[in-house]
């Protein structure tokens, strides 16, 4: 267990207090933190250039929700950086610079932050980006870090609006039990897919899969038109079920729409060539409302996905 | 009393759910939302260009710690905004976009935070600052609102570093008695005078003054100096002591560092021209370490300000 709660005042962030904490900080961040005015040490952080579209996502990171003492605060503050990382793979981006506002019990363990902040600065590091700034603040109980993500685009940005009647859908490597299984903190952003699918013109809509795929992919569906997935073309992670596959959440996987023009036989070529160790899924696609239903296909407005206030 | 947590379950943000909740913020945030890519609902939003150097900023606004029940929602959604606005205003600079992230307890009344959205949006609505996205996450207990503010400079980015000794010291506005007073939340941020003060190659530091004078003005020391205050200078608000003044912290008012050489009277008749409403008040100045005290002067290292993780 990683207890996220010191047993000792003296081993509190508290009793470190806010300046040497954030000494602390800035240390076990490393080189992902930048000096001042580029990084933490004033009122604001001056950010590198933005070439193309800025890009902006906020996701936050709370104890007893997105990950608990089962889960290495190593591993945790990478999933902090990556969840985000997620959102700017799925507009095809590139990152540029974060900050990390940190909302905490007095009593969070300095050696359990240590960890946490060293995952989050030894993910940033591997995707180049900053950590340029952040706050620190206290709360009665709890834990929620907060980061905030700017990116750019690499091109095209490539939203949920533009999905067709006809488009065939793909989701890339594999869905379900990602508790169970880890992958919640063990995935990989698909930054570079995110950014090769952005290129290509016939791909029209994408995001990525955080809810279940069948909460989500409502977001991509264009007027007049439903997602239906074939149950057997779904590609499920370790023995989950179909209805897991399908509403689990936390799979970080994209989800796109590809022309019904565009010839899938070299689509997938091209990809496989692109990434020959990623498996993509054609699993369905966007059909008329009231139109037949095909072979083994199910429509996906019966389930439900994860429901973040319940 | 404002109550934060609804009395009935049919009054709270887990009664209405996660999508319908989406849906009223982004009624509630009105013309201050713009519409995806550009706003909520996508994986990321598409930022306004930004001109001259990129800020950010984040701050979290905790209940129980920087609001309770006493203040308005409506206040408290406006001092969100405001807090980061502070940050921009010590920069110079000039609010382009913000993002944010709710981590809250299920039973929030959706009253309360209607409320408190809309001062959120009137704030940003009066510095044309949109609200381009957002996170809502569930939180075992409390409400935690992060803002992060994304502005531009306005031709220079005025740093806490570039003091030297012999500098003068000037605050803005009066000091101390915030929370007393409700200064807290009905403060306006300094963004008109901080821009003016960058444009001036004399102003040599600014920072603004949220922890108490006496923490917060360490940041400006040049090497070798220290910040040395004449107490019966101090701009004091509403029958505040001379130490209430420099410790009590949330002033969000500017405290700045003028050159020697400057003509302190051609500057301070230019000021009162710019901002007749404004106090400008000359408090001190930078002395090398060990040089004998002016009469009336006291040095600041005796004090503390606000410590955030007591």
């Amino acid at each position: 267990v990683n207890d996220i709660l010191s047993r000792t005042r003296s081993g509190s962030v508290a009793a470190l207090g806010e300046a040497a904490l954030i000494g602390r900080l800035r240390l076990w961040l490393g080189r992902a933190a930048p000096d001042a005015p580029h990084g933490i040490g004033d009122d604001c952080a001056v950010l590198p250039p933005i070439r193309g579209a800025g890009l902006i996502t906020v996701d936050p990171l709370v104890f007893g929700i997105h990950f608990d003492g089962r889960v290495p605060p190593f591993a945790a503050g990478a999933k902090l950086v990556k969840r985000n990382l997620s959102d700017i793979a799925a507009m095809g981006g590139r990152p540029k610079a974060a900050v990390i506002a940190l909302a905490m019990d007095p009593r969070v363990s300095v050696h359990w932050l240590r960890s946490f902040y060293r995952g989050a600065a030894a993910e940033s590091l591997r995707h180049h980006l900053p950590i340029v700034g952040g706050d620190v603040t206290r709360l009665q109980s709890g834990f929620v870090a907060t980061l905030t993500l700017l990116g750019e685009s690499a091109g095209r940005v490539l939203t949920r609006t533009g999905a067709r009647a006809g488009d065939r859908l793909y989701v890339t490597g594999t869905l379900g039990r990602s508790l169970a299984t880890g992958h919640h903190h063990r995935f990989q952003p698909r930054l570079k897919e995110g950014r090769w699918l952005a290129a290509r013109r016939a791909v029209r809509s994408m995001m990525d899969v955080s809810d279940g795929l069948a909460k989500d992919l409502r977001a991509l569906e264009p007027r007049g038109a439903e997602a239906r997935v074939a149950a057997a073309a779904l590609p499920r992670r370790d023995g989950a079920g179909v209805v897991e596959a399908l509403c689990d959440g936390e799979d970080y996987e994209l989800v796109f729409s590809l022309a019904a023009r565009a010839d899938t036989g070299s689509f997938e070529r091209a990809w496989r060539r692109a990434f020959p160790r990623v498996r993509l899924s054609r699993i369905g696609r966007f059909a008329r409302r009231g139109s037949p239903m095909e072979a083994g296909e199910r429509p996906l407005n019966s389930l439900r996905g994860y429901e973040h206030l319940r």
